[in-house]
């Protein structure tokens, strides 16, 4: 069809241009009423608002990039509908990316690039230098969400990993535990890391020393075995901290079902994260938060105030310990 | 900074000025060290790909709209990945939109629409003949995922629900069933329909008739209070299908933990997606399979072979049944 403007929509609709050009503005401010007057105008002549040539003059394309790693871990579908949502009601939407693993992050972050997104969200990636140089080149303002990295070249929002790991040291050590265990995520990871090295520390300094330690990497399938492996040694913990929530789900399957060992009674389990799966009865895990809602708006404030060549900031939220079946409060305080 | 060309990147590599374009479109042929070539100038030069310019041109943005009205079902976080890595391959990305409800659907296709996206992808949303106006106004395909609706004025791809609602009336009809309960998702939901539809009719031919119905909403509180009701009631069901496995997930947890029931013996779960979690070991879910993979090439072989004015296809994939421990195979086959 022949190519309508903006003008002939005004015209049709009996409204001003500037009124058209708000109405097809994310983000811009226009009255319900003159909303659906132009839309309705807009759709009777089969116009297209022009975004794409005003993105070329502002040079917004009113996009950030989101790059998540995988799924299966609940935590991060949850982030991403809190940062749809948090977008949204800003004018933006994610454009999603998902790397499968770290030699990926290359090529994946030059299609980033290429679409010229307002900013990027990496969540639970692994970083390169090589990303920061193309970002920076690029001017496009970059926030990690939920690690960090060496170099603290970028913004990062996270939790305060290490006060979570003590707190559940804190928690374990107060309600008696003898064999404490821990299971750890992919030892790349800042989490993992930082978690673990939060819970020995504090571990240490009570005069507790670690019964066994095995590594889950972050994946369902390894957890398992390495719980079968802690379960089938001459001692058996009596409590394990896994190094987040999805592996503690693997690890209660395995203890409940493979071993008919009964938690907390013959066996108690911690996480971190508190997914929805938390607190779902099969499960009632005691975990420590991660303040999802609290870590998007961070992020989003990093990359909305980004000013170039502004000192990176990392953020750190507080943990908060949730008790449930899975490791009860017997005795003491939670700290 | 100044202005960088793609000339000025491809005088600074030494290569031709099409080499440069065809690494900077998506999906276009080019070798890794062409590739390595180039962006390395580029990136020397802080080059900025003119993807939006060229958009305006070919007329395509390179994003496919993925319209998701929640992720705490795991079926759709399964769906989301394997879109964003099938669309991946083919050079486009998905813009994601979370619609938390019906009205909010009108609004988000109109900010779709703004974004010029090349096509739209609607997963478990509630459909509207508005919506379908206005893609095609703007000429834009649409399919529904997981989803038919009533008009059939889209393109869709769907299980077929109703021969997997048949499938589990057979599953515990042959396995001695005699008190078989069930319990319903959304009602305006067509997959929910179908599934209990196929359900009730292959009961009804085996001359099996419903010992109680409930309705989960496919919410997991909702579904908690339902199940509580059921198994309150004076005859207590000694098996009960719910309409998907994220209600099962909330159904094994009250029956388990809130009422001590053994999972097959006192009751028996089936559920319907087959979602990651179906064979997690404190669930090990009997269900009926999704083909998500096949669900999603499907949606894109529809929405890329998609020609102005064709008529809707309502593409069906076969289910399957998957027999767990939640309600295991005891006599005869499973058909």
């Amino acid at each position: 069809m022949a190519k309508v403007t903006a003008n002939d929509v005004a015209r049709y609709a009996g409204v001003s241009q500037s009124a058209v050009s708000r109405v097809f503005t994310p983000g811009a401010s226009v009255s319900k009423a003159m909303e659906k007057r132009v839309r309705e105008a807009a759709i009777e002549l089969g116009y297209r608002p022009n975004i794409l040539a005003r993105s070329l003059i502002t040079g917004s394309s009113r996009t950030i990039g989101v790059v998540i790693s995988y799924l299966n871990n609940q935590f991060y579908p949850e982030l991403l509908e809190l940062l749809s949502r948090e977008l949204r009601t800003r004018g933006y939407h994610p454009l999603m990316f998902i790397a499968s693993n770290q030699d990926d992050i290359e090529e994946v972050t030059a299609e980033i690039l290429d679409y010229q997104v307002d900013g990027v969200v990496l969540a639970s990636v692994s970083m390169s230098s090589g990303l920061a140089d193309r970002c920076q080149a690029a001017g496009i303002p970059v926030v990690l969400l939920n690690r960090t990295v060496e170099n603290n070249a970028f913004h990062s929002v996270t939790t305060d990993n290490r006060s979570g790991g003590a707190l559940i040291a804190h928690h374990l050590i107060d309600n008696g535990f003898k064999r404490i265990a821990f299971l750890a995520g992919w030892e790349q990871a800042s989490t993992q890391r930082e978690r673990e090295r939060g819970f020995l520390d504090a571990m240490h300094k009570r005069g507790v020393s670690l019964h066994s330690r095995g590594v889950g990497n972050f994946d369902f399938d390894m957890t398992k075995e390495a719980v079968r492996q802690m379960l089938q040694a001459d001692t058996r913990p009596d409590a394990i901290f896994f190094a987040n929530d999805h592996m503690a789900f693997a690890g209660i399957g395995v203890i409940e079902r493979e071993f008919g060992l009964r938690i907390p009674e013959d066996i108690s389990v911690v996480g971190f994260d508190d997914v929805p799966l938390a607190a779902w009865p099969s499960f009632e895990l005691t975990t420590v938060r991660q303040p999802a809602e609290s870590m998007v708006l961070e992020t989003l404030r990093l990359l909305f105030d980004n000013q170039q060549n502004q000192e990176p900031q990392h953020i750190e939220l507080a943990a908060e310990l949730i008790v449930r079946r899975s490791c009860p409060q017997r005795s003491g305080d939670t700290e």
